[in-house]
């Protein structure tokens, strides 16, 4: 790529969370600059977050359409190339299907949208324009599980069995979203969050990870989901039986009321001779074990010539011992999607290595995963197929 | 008590892996002594294994039949206390009946009998003989098991909510049964092992682990078995969700196919301030989490004051820092069996920490659990009722 | 601050290690852009590395000397604000000099300089000029060295009795300057590096470590440097036994020939009370630990109301869970520095957790302690005082 | 061997703690019965303790005088194969020389005794004699410590360059030896402990441990002890730099009064091509590093073909998964002598696996250690000859 990239916020105004972490994520590698946004429905917040920005006054735009609309009429060599998506999920698809109308590219923070008709409809849209729509599923960004990935895919493990991915987080177990606390009040609302609370929240982000690690598809589920705190309307906690499609047995388990925990995002894969271990706490580290040999500790940026795949070392920064973390795997999902975009626009092939982030694809599947997840808690059947109904 | 107590065993040659753990258990604390046994049913080794454990000749049977039959005609300041049976599954039963008939109290490795219904007679033998029969589900022998245990009856971290519970092993991961490991040929062996391999096996040690920790009973199950590696007759891996009696919410994982895991039985279990993990692997450490504080490493023999709860004191030998292992728990179930005997012997009543060790009834809730497992495996519906059918 | 600050690089082209480093910590925040560059002694590599990070062509310098001069005849709005020097040691004080003579504000990336004596005269320009310098001892940027720091300054341990800090690296373990490691090349090289290897390039990050956190003057120490690798000319390896100025016994130890480890910084500090454990490998923990009471897992942006110390929370951009690595702790350094910059641009007093960064004081602490350490080494007296001889 | 072997103990009564452990570690494994006992200089304490660990009152001595001279004139079916002494320091030299001198063998807790000068005697009179003398330094009983020794004995990390070991303890932060603590007032207190605190007590344990895994002495030592709790005769903490006699370079440490810490021993151990580091806080895990290959976890029983040596799998009593402590490592000292002593007495030879435990030789250098580091301590040269001096 021979320039920087512009990119255009909707969302993410100051207090907001995941707008601040797209932001860094965006910064860390110097290959995208933040040029405008519409970073709030609240006209004095988004005026004042765009002003902490250092963001132009004009190009502090108060509403997606505005932004969309007068960005459209600015010079090539001014307006921005993406805009990219950090609202409540119900808030996703507008802006995403305008900007797409509009020939920009699009990231949005998953879930892709609020509904799985939502997300087959971007699925038809990126299509139509050949844009790029990258889908920010952090996990897989991270350099370790990129290591897992390549090597199950490697056949290094044999045939794959067992799955077991686990999501525990404690901050919704207590009643927070009466408590003045945003975050909660619009992850536990139906009308904002969509069908599922916890299972759309993270519960995506584990069976995305399964996936992604696995390279297989999840073809049944039995799920048992529950509200443990009095009062909320929507799932805090599941756990899920999975059967994969080469005949693989999962359990995926995850919950927002495990007091205690912060976000112990774990997965275990095992095949035939050994298998993989990783944790979000300690992403660096990816435990390789053996059926007849000693667990081996692979380490991101380790010094062991060929032994990490390139899909590895392309996404780490440091040498071995510097510890990268979350910001750095949501960081390489922009870096991969600006150096993809960046190819394009300067009429290059992007590697295989650059074209390994989430896209429309994988928003698809976590919609039906939540659309799944949900009938099976339903229903009395044991199993539920896990399909992209439409 | 007042005198060492004698032990006479059933099973245990040469060779046996259990039988040889259930002796150190009860050498460790000079409290028991090995004074008989019918070791093996291969009379020669039944002779060489009595040679090596310095048996004398004329205590050294041949059958349980032949020791139980011989012991009971010796004087009442000679023959043995109890019997201590070690066999496979399936020669549990006869040799406990014959010893409660004749007036011997019983120790029994996991699971208790072959058959729910054979644990129901040896309920009601135990009852009408009153004599104590304990059932070695070593796991719950763990001082932070205890202490566990202990916190969540002292309502410490409010209502259980959550309780995860996995076993992984890997060492039935090849068809080892074919290739001479006579551990592996009985335990995968329906007329040996019983109606379940994996879940007979450690899933059993699993929900006794859970059950004893959080005091709840498991009302519910949704059980997926299978059979990972092709050719053998039992299931080698399962999860199933589990339903408690307070509502609670559950997930039971154990695999004996998850290559290079060793025995990393963990539990996690959470309430509505906070909870615990405790691993095998690092036994002598409880995690004990808050929902708004950080999280405490608990360790056995810690120097806290009175932290510590007395279930958890009286079952360490050393102070903290000296690390107690599977022996230990092990040697604390034959400890309390022994104190408990010694006491009803000496005519003194027994602590509450004493008799807190397995029993009859923990065996009938084993026997149930593979039942219902089995039965949920092979049920479309989704929940099956865990309850003793007799 | 009410705009982005604008920074000029010295050294840092495409390959090296530290200059990468530095734009990724400058850039993640969003409050720094890169302007401008002198960023190789070659030619060709300055301008190539220029456009690889999307640098004008007029800003793309070929020495230090020219971008300084060039930079500081620009319009004030225009102009960097601070050069930022990443060169090798020897390669430090000249344009540091030149930038503060010349208005500008400097970031060095430690060691401040090749000798004490080009540390003392940067202290003096400092103080002439009133700008402000900036050095990036890394390790203390984490939140939760900041946390140790504030806990010991707040006594909550009591009288400090006892430190412990090690650095063991492997990656000299072979004489690798000799196969074309340019790394190890200069970092081996007396002319390049200073007197010492080992202890100038990862022992003064271990005793800046133990200072900070302590908030107590190492004063006497005993050293035994050596070099294990034979053919290398400076040390790989020292042990420095250590007395802080309460009286307070120590311990450093620094490796570069630890086979097999990769970038192992640990410290531990005990007082009367309890102590604290941290390390880089899992920098997001703190382990907290008492005489009379269970250890405490303190997580960097834990849910823990006012527990943490404010110079922790300042430093975390994400909530616990997330974890941070060593490029936000190097960013940490940046920001403070930037925060500190902005706010006196804009004519405002700088918070006391923005002003926690490190400079010349430390700088001359790090060279004062090269000598005294090889002094020491070079002793048979067992301690020699740790003063700034001038 | 053909029969149990009979032990005699001196000290060791109710409430003493080593003395328990010696027990638990001798019945273990079936091979040792206790069979008299001199257990308390306070005769009702001896009496009491005696009655509680089952022993007759014909047995149960007052003084290990009464003790020694009895046994001697039972028949030789009947006395002590050997006398264990777990006295405090001063109190083992007179028990082990008069059984030495009566024909019994001897296990000694370490020190092997108060001054160099006895242990110099005691060696004498094993020499005379013939008799077998163990010095229970527990930590060389560990299998994954034994492992170590055998990898570096067997050249795979090639030359040894560096040794780190430390010991920190909590458990003397406060003067307990003034408040009732007997274990504290004796081990603090130079009549009784000896010249030296915790460089007796733990350091000797940190310095036999590092000779036995590198295989090589300690040839000079710079030691820095310190009394860090006022009031108090004995070192309470210390740090010494060593010299090996290969030319490594090392460095132990040792505290009493790292409040916190329980029993954390560690050492690593560094070679040109790779390294091991072995904590006690989780034992059966031997971490191999290396220096172009990831670390790898051995661990104790793994299912590794013959990568374990066989001093490990010897002194495994169970499959890897099941962790084993610190008792089974004492259990595993006790266990050698007694192979090693009933292998001598049925005209066997021991195997070189059971002759690995320590002896009167370890106990000379232990002594000398001591009396070298408390010189070192005192002298203003940097570096003191580690000989034994006579």
């Amino acid at each position: 790529m021979n320039r920087k990239l512009r990119m255009g916020m909707v969302g993410g105004g100051k207090d907001a969370f995941i707008g601040a972490i797209h932001r860094i994520a965006a910064n860390m590698d110097g290959l995208i600059e933040l040029s405008c946004g519409a970073l709030s429905i609240n006209p004095d917040v988004a005026k004042e977050s765009g002003k902490m920005l250092f963001l132009p006054e004009d190009r502090t735009y108060l509403t997606f359409e505005e932004m969309i609309t007068k960005e459209s009429q600015l010079p090539a060599d001014k307006r921005i190339d993406f805009v990219t998506i950090v609202t409540p999920n119900f808030a996703h698809f507008a802006p995403a299907m305008m900007a797409l109308d509009n020939g920009f590219n699009v990231v949005i923070e998953k879930p892709i949208a609020f509904t799985l008709d939502e997300a087959l409809q971007l699925k038809q849209k990126v299509a139509e324009t050949g844009l790029t729509l990258c889908l920010t599923h952090t996990y897989s960004g991270y350099p370790m599980v990129k290591q897992a990935r390549a090597m199950f895919a490697d056949g290094v493990f044999g045939k794959i069995r067992k799955v077991w991915v686990e999501y525990p987080q404690g901050w919704l177990s207590k009643l927070s979203e009466r408590e003045g606390n945003a975050q909660a009040a619009w992850r536990t609302d139906p009308k904002k969050s969509g069908k599922s609370g916890c299972m759309g929240d993270i519960g995506t982000h584990a069976a995305h990870l399964a996936e992604y690690i696995t390279g297989l598809k999840i073809t049944q589920l039995c799920a048992d989901l529950s509200i443990l705190v009095d009062g909320r309307a929507l799932d805090d906690d599941g756990n899920v039986l999975l059967k994969f499609e080469n005949g693989a047995a999962g359990c995926l388990m995850a919950s927002q009321v495990a007091a205690g925990e912060e976000n112990a995002l774990k997965i275990r894969v095992y095949g035939e001779k050994g298998g993989v271990e990783w944790a979000q706490h300690e992403p660096n580290t990816l435990l390789v074990k053996w059926l007849d040999a000693p667990t081996q500790i692979l380490r991101a940026g380790g010094n062991y010539g060929d032994r990490l795949s390139t899909y590895a070392t392309h996404n780490c920064r440091t040498p071995g011992g510097h510890p990268e973390g979350y910001l750095e795997a949501f960081g390489n999902i922009y870096r991969n999607f600006a150096l993809t975009l960046g190819a394009k626009i300067s009429g290059e092939t992007p590697t295989k290595e650059m074209l390994d982030f989430p896209g429309v694809e994988d928003g698809i599947r976590g919609m039906a995963f939540i659309d799944n997840v949900v009938t099976s808690a339903q229903s009395t059947e044991k199993w539920t197929a896990h399909i992209v109904n439409n």
